[in-house]
């Protein structure tokens, strides 16, 4: 039997089309407001805090395996709702992140920031890659 | 003046790559252990919930202009944090996304699921999308 | 045998010294840094918020009975984990959402916010109760 | 002139009661549903994880004046959505703390959970003080 491929989701658009297509399926539209799938993500968000919670921060860099497979599973779920999210108010993922990145570029320039992922003069709220 | 491009970053590893250099950059890779990078993460989902909740479900499909672009630069956090974490444990995103996919549809079958993002059988921890 | 009392804790300070005594019986201390417990109160926020996530503004009002107590835990957890935190921290409770509350009463005078929680001309990042 | 106390909120249902007069006079009843509610929970205890996110589990045992006032603030903040949350929700808080305990008590025996926070036979889900 030739070897099944695992999946064919090669790009986030595809992504985007099949959580579309599952969501679709089970009738779940109504579920999906905006407010809901961001309340889902920032569960998913928890769930993916908790297996480092009582680790040192060098213990996180060498989880085990089931612990890296639990990791792995939650980040999917954060990408799955965040691309549903996105998708339901027509956000172009990509281009938001790229743009982001551009405005963090210039909020911490590499002269200021320089080992140096504290806040600096900003107000409470900022943290090194967002405003 | 020639229109200058937005970015090109077109797909998910060039956003990596990008993000890699960025903290490299700012020598920022000892802040970056998986244990913070999740708590980062889930502090920007928590700033992306924030917009939507007073709202009811219907406001939150209705977003304004402003609140849109608010709720846009959060989710550009979101993905920027999740891919930096997936970076520094080795996780394809997609394929863990597509992997997760193929885990809920035998979880939560059409003819099961269908209409009902409700847990039923499952115990507390379960949500519609992951497990 | 006469029936024992279901439990003792008449007040926060009570509380407050029974997890502590629960931490220390186990040796927990060094698990109890600041920062974990801030991580571990923000996994539990989580964990209450899941019971809602599809749920109507008008249903999350109407738990069953299985739904109230599951909440009814998480919300435990919240506050053992909030009460440890402030321990560790020196900071009392009760005095602190005192000046919090009058903060707020001056931040959101009742001619300005009757009827209306949401943010007026404060920056992003602020809610009703808090800044 | 006499210095004025700095507040009256000696014990919980007198934080209780005040809460409830301040969500009454401003009419937010209708934004305070238990979903609400425990979005606003959730929120402020990502602000409340945000001023460790980058700090060693050390210098999270060591906060500046300001920072410590910072987290003081997101303390109150959480106690003042989980007071009201627990309110509207007819929950006792001191009673579900010490239920929960008491529960913990059993399913962290201290000859078993001596030294260790970490979860042993329990299934992913489970952290130290809760279930």
């Amino acid at each position: 039997m030739l070897p099944m491929p695992e999946h064919d989701i090669d790009d986030l658009d595809t992504l985007r089309r099949r959580i579309h297509e599952f969501a679709q399926a089970r009738a779940w539209d109504r579920y999906h407001t905006p407010k809901n799938l961001a309340m889902a993500l920032s569960v998913e968000a928890a769930e993916l805090l908790e297996p480092f919670q009582w680790l040192t921060p060098e213990e996180s860099r060498e989880l085990g395996a089931e612990q890296h497979e639990a990791v792995r599973q939650e980040i999917a779920d954060v990408l799955i709702y965040l691309t549903r999210l996105a998708d339901v108010l027509e956000i172009d993922l990509l281009e938001a992140a790229a743009d982001k990145l551009a405005l963090n570029a210039r909020k911490y320039p590499v002269d200021k920031a320089y080992g140096n992922a504290l806040k600096h003069s900003c107000p409470p709220g900022d943290s090194d890659f967002s405003e």
